[in-house]
C-alpha cells in the first residue's frame, strides 16, 4: 500500500471575506467524462480578532453569511472541543463547510475549479459536510450531512455533469450521517448504509436500509456494532464497489480517544445484509505525520474510492485538514479481510 | 369537557411471575366491529426483594424473560430516574412494557381480555411502548416504540381483527417515537407525524414524513418546534382525525419540569405540512388528582381519540399509571385553537 498527500488546505483561497480555510478534506470522488472528479469539503472559520469574543459562522438563506459573537467571559459556553462550541441550549460549529470541486486526469494531480456548492436553506445553516457520490445509470447521487438547528440530517443532491446540482431534500432524518448508497439495485431494491446517532441505549453503529426509489427508505437494521471491535462508533466510509467476492466497503471506526482507523469488509453480492468477511485489523491506520497532526489529530476518514481492475485508490481526509490517497490492490484487501 | 378515569393499573394482574404491575396507560384506541378496542401499555417490574441489588427486566427472544441484578453499592449506576437506570455504558429500563387488549361496547366500560402482545426479537428486548392505531381500508396499522440496545425504534404491526398481529419491522429508525400515521392518503402519499431525538443542535421537535407504501418513508421536515411555546419537547399524540376544518391533531408538550400538557392543532386538509390553527393554551392540563399523582407525576399523554359526529373522546395515560378519557365537542376544540 502506498499513501500520498493529494490536496492541502493551505492551497485553498478562502471564499468568505474575513475567513480562513482550516480544512480541505473528506472528499467524495467519482469518474465523469474520463476525469476523476472530487467534491472536497472545505471548512472556513472567521479570523478571530477580538480576545473577548469567539466568532462562529452561520449561513442564512436570506442574509447570507452571519457572524455570531459569543462572549467568552459569560461562562455560558464550553470551548474545549475545537470543532463545536457547546452550551446548555444550543451548540455552534466553529467552522462552516461547503463543497469545492476539483478535477484530475490521472487521479493524482487535482486542479481546483471555481465551482462550489454552498449551503442553502434553513436546514444547512451550519454547513454541509462529508459528501459521497454514487453513480447510477449516468446520474450522480450525492448524499451529504446538512447541519442546522434541525440537527444533523442527511440530504440528497443530484447532478449529471458536476456543473448544476439539484437538491432533493432530507432522506435520513436527524441525527444521521455517513450515508452511502449502493451503485445499483440489488433484486428490486436500492440499498444504503447509514449511521443514526441514538441518544440512549445504543452507540453509533452502522445500519443498512432499503428503498424502492432512492427517496423513501425503510427496512432498517443494525449491520455492524461499534463495540464488536471495542470501538466507540463505526460508520460507512466509501461508496461500496462490487467485486468478484461481493460488495467491498471501506469504513471508519473510532475508539474512546477519537483515534480513527479504516477497515474493510465484504458484503454478500445478492444480500448486502450478510457480511461475508471483515478485517479485524485496520486496513489503514494513522502512521504518517500528515495523519497524526492537523486540526483534529489522528483522523483518517474516507468518503470514496475508485476501483479499476485490480487497483483500488482510497481517497481520505486526514485530521479534518487535508486529502490523502492510499493505493493498493484488491488482493491486498482480500488478504486483510480473511 | 368532562374527564374520567377509565382503567386502573391496580386492577391488572401481572403476567410475569415475581413481577408487579406499575402502570396500565398510554392506550391506542380504534373502532372494530362496533366495539372500541384499546391496546393498553402495561408496565411490569420485578418485585424488589434484595436491598443490595436493583432488579431490571429484559425480554430475550430465546430464553424469554431475564432479570438483571445491578449492584447498588458498585457506584456504577444512577438510580435517580424511576423510569431508567443509567450508567456510562448502557441504560436499563426499570420496567418492561407490553400491550394488553381491552374492549368496550360504549367506550366507557372496558373489559380486559387475556390477549397480549409481548415483546419479540432483539430490537424489543426492553419492551414495547405507546402504540397508535390507524385504520386504513379495514386494516389496522399499529405504530409502537420498540426499546433495545438498538435504541428507540418505531416499528409497524398490522392486524385486521385484533386477534392476530403481523410485525412489519422498523419504519422509523432510532431514536424516534411518537409516530402517528394519517388514516388515508393525501394526494398520492401517506403521511405520518414523528419525533426524532437528535443528539446535538436540536431539541425533540415534531416532524412530518411521507410515504408511497407505509413501509418506506421520506420527505422529512420539521413541522412544529418545541421551543415555540417554551417547551423542552413536543410530540404527536392521537392519530389525526379529518374534520371539516382540516386534520385535527391532539399532541403533547413537556416543559423543563417534565410537566405534560395536551394541545390541539388543525393541519390543512390537502397539505398537512401547513398548520392552519393551533391552540396556544393547553386543551388538557394537569388539574385532577389522578393526573397529578402516580408513578411519574404530572403526565397527561394521549395515543388516540375517537371522533363521532360532534363528540370527541380523547383517551390518555395519566402519570404513566392509569387511563383516563376526556369527552368534549369539536366546537370546544375549534374554540381552543382560534
Amino acid at each position: 500500500m502506498k499513501k500520498r498527500q493529494i490536496l492541502k488546505a493551505e492551497n485553498i483561497v478562502p471564499y468568505f471575506k474575513g475567513f480562513e480555510v482550516i480544512g480541505a478534506f473528506n472528499p467524495a470522488v467519482a469518474k465523469c467524462g474520463g476525469k476523476t472528479v472530487m467534491l472536497v469539503r472545505v471548512a472556513e472559520r472567521p479570523v478571530q480578532k477580538d480576545e473577548n469574543y469567539f466568532l462562529v459562522p452561520e449561513y442564512d438563506e436570506r442574509s447570507g453569511l452571519n457572524i455570531i459573537r459569543l462572549d467568552k467571559s459569560s461562562g455560558k459556553y464550553d470551548f474545549s472541543d475545537c470543532r463545536v462550541v457547546k452550551n446548555s441550549h444550543k451548540n455552534y460549529l466553529t467552522s462552516l463547510s461547503y463543497f469545492l470541486i476539483a478535477e484530475s486526469e490521472d487521479g493524482l494531480d487535482f486542479r481546483i475549479t471555481d465551482r462550489r456548492i454552498l449551503p442553502e436553506g434553513p436546514d444547512e445553516e451550519y454547513g454541509i459536510e462529508d459528501p459521497r457520490i454514487t453513480e447510477i445509470d449516468g446520474v450522480y447521487y450525492i448524499t451529504y450531512s446538512a447541519i442546522s438547528d434541525c440537527g444533523i440530517n442527511t440530504k440528497l443532491m443530484v447532478t449529471s455533469d458536476f456543473q448544476t446540482f439539484e437538491r432533493k431534500g432530507v432522506i435520513f432524518y436527524a441525527d444521521n450521517k455517513d450515508v452511502v448508497i449502493f451503485p445499483h439495485k440489488i433484486g428490486d431494491k436500492y440499498y444504503a448504509l447509514h449511521r443514526p446517532s441514538t441518544s440512549q441505549f445504543a452507540k453509533p453503529d452502522m445500519w443498512i436500509a432499503e428503498s424502492p426509489d432512492l427517496r423513501h427508505w425503510g427496512g432498517y437494521r443494525v449491520l455492524l456494532r461499534s463495540d464488536e471491535d471495542g470501538n466507540e462508533r463505526v460508520g460507512a466510509g466509501a461508496v461500496p464497489v462490487l467485486t468478484k467476492e461481493g460488495w467491498l466497503e471501506i469504513f471508519h471506526a473510532a475508539d474512546e480517544n477519537n483515534c480513527y482507523k479504516l477497515y474493510a469488509m465484504i458484503m454478500n453480492k445478492d444480500d448486502p445484509e450478510k457480511i461475508e468477511a471483515r478485517g479485524t485489523v485496520p486496513l489503514i491506520e494513522v502512521t504518517e505525520d500528515f495523519e497524526k497532526n492537523g486540526f483534529f489529530k489522528n483522523v483518517v476518514f474516507t468518503c470514496g474510492m475508485i476501483a479499476e481492475g485490480e487497483k483500488v485508490r482510497i481517497y481520505y481526509g486526514t485530521c479534518d485538514t487535508n486529502v490523502a490517497m492510499a493505493e493498493l490492490s484488491l488482493g491486498e484487501i482480500y488478504e486483510n479481510v480473511r
